[in-house]
């Protein structure tokens, strides 16, 4: 397990901000420590594969890399077999973890990842996706897919976006707090990492940085929540 | 199918308000109106079902009626086959629903109200599993349903505690709008009917009333959303 390297944004995008821009020292960085110079995207969080790879080339070409969308290729598990590095973009998670599966990647990507250490890169539900389930994303369930256990490249969840309650609201409707605080009346349910817009978790091998703008919330089942600054290694929880 | 008597809340509790006390007039009229004095509640959408029994109880014994926990009930299929009335609250879709599959409630539920004319009470989750599916749904997706789809007594969906987008939010989460449109992407989508907190439908055999302090926005794949006002009739969603 040693040799996984994982960025796991909360968001692709800052208001205001063009696409990746805030992540790009990080994105350089994990991608050219490697010497990678392809990456595959995998727009499947998204209905329009074409329309969302072309923004994902658009941000990463003048970069350096070349891009090429998984649902290009002729065998979409060859591609990732190929890999030198993986991106998973946002959009609706369960559609992501939909076409994931049907598409036969799970298994494909966990390997590449986890056991030839090719980088992968994630935002928003390609953050979810890469954790233990998707039983915290903050997106509406319009397509079922087959299992809500995703690709397990870290044994925490992720909230992604995450949000603290604003105290001048009238709206009822639950708070990200409760709402995770739900997820740990289950029993044997992970650490949820709440990881607000403009914050990433930088893996690699057995450390977990906490990098970008803004500290983290984690909760954990049976816990009060805590804070973590920038900066902060959440290695205890690989 | 002319037998149903449906009213569906948007959300149970008002800011500042009591537990169900903004729909209380509709909550009387539906029930006497049928000379119910019993009401099974369905707590589900909770883990907590004694405490959530409760605090039903204490709302609605005051105005006259009986409250039973389903959960209390030796049999649950029998308890939904002898009941006047039939309410599911608001808390966890998910949660809900699995454990309306995992008791065998879907088939007699659906009996019941579509059948018999037993009156149905919803509210935000309880109004979600009313519908065709729980597609549009605005909860974390804590446990894995058998299934999205739901109890189908109206063959549309409904979005509970719709909420306008913020134009002054910095917050990059899609807006609520921006969700269903990405749902109606798939073929075959019902409409989607947002209703806002302190809205309610009442649906009585082919008619549909939007009742409550808001109008609400109908959602159609395909076509531009459709704002209705109060006192609208959307029977033709039947």
């Amino acid at each position: 397990m040693g040799a996984r390297s994982l960025l796991l944004l909360s968001n692709s995008t800052l208001h205001n901000g063009k696409y990746l821009e805030w992540a790009k020292p990080e994105i350089l960085d994990i991608l050219t420590r490697k010497n990678v110079t392809r990456v595959l995207f995998v727009p499947f969080a998204s209905f329009q594969h074409d329309e969302y790879t072309n923004t994902v080339k658009q941000a990463l070409e003048p970069w350096g890399f070349q891009v090429e969308g998984i649902h290009s290729a002729p065998d979409p598990v060859q591609a990732v077999e190929k890999a030198e590095s993986i991106f998973i973009g946002g959009g609706n998670t369960f559609l992501l973890l939909r076409t994931l599966y049907s598409n036969g990647l799970i298994g494909p990507i966990r390997k590449q990842v986890l056991e030839n250490g090719v980088p992968y890169i994630g935002s928003s539900a390609g953050t979810n996706v890469a954790t233990v389930s998707i039983n915290t994303t903050n997106d509406m369930p319009i397509v079922y897919p087959p299992s809500f256990s995703a690709l397990g490249l870290v044994p925490f969840n992720i909230n992604p976006h995450y949000q603290d309650p604003d105290p001048n609201s009238k709206h009822m409707g639950e708070t990200r707090e409760k709402r995770i605080n739900e997820y740990h009346e289950i029993e044997s349910s992970p650490p949820v990492l709440g990881l607000r817009e403009g914050s990433l978790l930088l893996v690699e091998g057995n450390s977990a940085l906490l990098k970008g703008h803004f500290k983290a919330r984690l909760f954990a089942r049976g816990k009060e929540p805590t804070e973590y600054e920038v900066g902060s290694d959440l290695g205890f929880l690989l």
